[in-house]
């Protein structure tokens, strides 16, 4: 497909030109990344990765680390604002345990995929081990099989899924693998402080243009967590490659997901960016592959202080702007409505000719 | 229902508090205008209303006239921007011819409210007679008939049904009285004209600052364009009553609007206000009667410039702002699903205390 057939296939619709903006700009990616005037555009799923971090000792949270567990729980019995928004749009959802302190959970619709009770505190040392970033490098790849071949018009029918599953997971079907475009979101209390050091060591934006109030964090509280942060900075160079970052820094969730989101860009899924942690590791998967961000649209502009300063350092612009800062994916869910409607101006308008309608003066 | 209770009933559902913004606001709003604490938003529909406009005879459109007629056919074979969107996001549509040039057209599934072919000219002397203004006023009254008692929190279950209809309308059933939310979408070449008059001679906004290129005129035609609506604005004082401006300037389509956007919101509809044109029908539907404003949401920002001037006049937020430009009520569509999922945050998701969470330390 040439770029010229798809200009001239949204100006043959009859609007003014150009007159669907940011639509028109999502149909033109959604074609290119498929190859195709006619992209599928019809199924999207939510998975999110939970996950407790060692930092959480150093008080930089407002809410206990349990609630990580308690909230993974709220999210499998139905209560959690993402599955109330994700129901009111009909999109599936799927929870994955990445690393949630204490015992495993044991509930039939949970994927477990943990690598520890919670990463180590990276103030004083690495969050994780080398093995345990390979860990959740390789689960997050495993959840997007790339296809067998490079040629891209053939992708979706040549996909062979390689993951290995059983029990619980192979109950939830293959869904997760199958989907035209997929939101990725997260739990895990302290996850702004390794989502700001991610963003921090791999793109060098400075920390106090991070560091922010979180979950709810008082000023007092933000003054605190940027010292913590920046005590924890100093143990190593800046900036580091990606897989130093996140074994230094990371969490569990966002190694998983920064190896999902490349995993199913490569598998020309779309990849519906959440807010400051799903964007921590968006940059951490553009750092490790750029070509990657074409398939890339980032949902929305977080209440999170600091997510602006991600999203400049990306050139990325938000669909849309609602001063949420909840993750979960709550945000990614939402521009999924938007994303489809803009795939189907595409599919389904009529253009000038068919429908005999006069063209501008 | 309580200010405080609304208030105690948003900060106990398993978020931080404020965490989802815009959406927290939205869903107050919901139930306020519902005065319940489990609103119902689970159906929409969308009113497209199209008229001709003398105006374009002064070449202040990039469309010949006859695109108003093609369009409506378009919008009944489904074929335009709306259609798709509205099908998308599974929204029914329906078309309401308000006095398009030429003859009647003879659709099932258009529902005539033909006033005239099209307004007169307005820069030689009023769009339309007195009596001409009180049937759009009156037609677009009768789409939402306001309940019959003044008790809110029994109006939809009172709501009685007025105006007459036979025909092609009564297939289409009465579901547009029926529906949680409506939006209001409109076409007609050239009445970004009479949407920069409406709001000029109601909320006195500089000229200048509302006219813009609409369908797409160049420089030099948005310049020909403001002379021409300059010389028209000279022919009568600033400010002007609501009734005056319309009958003076205004459009069928937006004339009609207006009272339906006056009626559905008494009759604790959620009005969805579309870009330019809607906003100037909510300027006219507001200057009458201030108390719908709790009714109206403003779904985007539009990209035709002059909009924004409309929304800060109104101290308006918008929800989206995607840069289009379209109107037939695409911009008022997309944020249904956010209205939606709004509300299901209060109506469905679990509270700390339901699930067990640890509130903040």
């Amino acid at each position: 497909m040439l770029p010229a057939d798809l200009q001239r296939a949204l100006d043959s619709k009859t609007k003014p030109i150009g007159s669907l903006g940011r639509l028109e700009q999502l149909a033109a990616q959604i074609a290119t990344l498929q190859d195709t005037l006619q992209p599928s555009m019809s199924t999207c799923q939510l998975i999110i990765f939970g996950a407790d971090h060692g930092i959480a000792a150093q008080g930089v949270s407002a809410y206990p680390s349990e609630v990580t567990r308690q909230m993974i729980l709220n999210l499998l019995s139905g209560g959690a604002a993402a599955n109330v928004i994700a129901n009111s749009l009909d999109i599936p959802v799927k929870i994955v345990d990445a690393g949630i302190k204490g015992e495993p959970i044991d509930h039939p619709n949970l994927i477990n995929r943990r690598i520890a009770p919670g990463t180590a505190d990276f103030s004083i040392g690495p969050a994780m081990t080398l093995d345990q970033f390979r860990q959740a490098t390789e689960h997050g790849t495993n959840l997007f099989p790339s296809p067998s071949t490079h040629d891209s018009k053939c992708a979706t029918s040549k996909l062979s899924f390689r993951a290995k599953r059983s029990g619980a997971e192979e109950s939830l079907g293959r869904g997760y693998t199958s989907t035209d475009a997929v939101c990725f979101g997260e739990i895990g209390i302290a996850n702004t402080a390794s989502a700001s050091m991610t963003a921090h060591k791999i793109l060098d934006i400075p920390l106090p243009d991070l560091v922010g109030p979180g979950t709810g964090l008082d000023d007092a509280g933000i003054q605190h967590k940027l010292a913590v942060l920046t005590r924890s900075a100093n143990r190593t160079p800046t900036p580091l490659d990606t897989q130093t970052a996140l074994t230094q820094y990371g969490g569990f969730e966002i190694a998983m997901m920064t190896a999902a989101i490349t995993a199913a860009a490569n598998a020309k899924r779309l990849v519906i960016i959440d807010g400051f942690i799903a964007t921590s590791a968006a940059i951490a998967a553009i750092n490790s592959d750029p070509t990657i961000t074409n398939a890339l649209v980032f949902s929305h502009r977080s209440g999170e202080r600091g997510h602006d300063a991600m999203l400049k350092a990306l050139n990325a612009k938000p669909i849309l702007d609602l001063d949420m800062r909840l993750g979960e994916g709550t945000g990614a869910l939402l521009a999924w409505p938007i994303i489809k409607s803009a795939t189907a101006i595409l599919n389904n308008m009529a253009t000038f000719q068919s429908a005999g309608v006069s063209e501008k003066l």
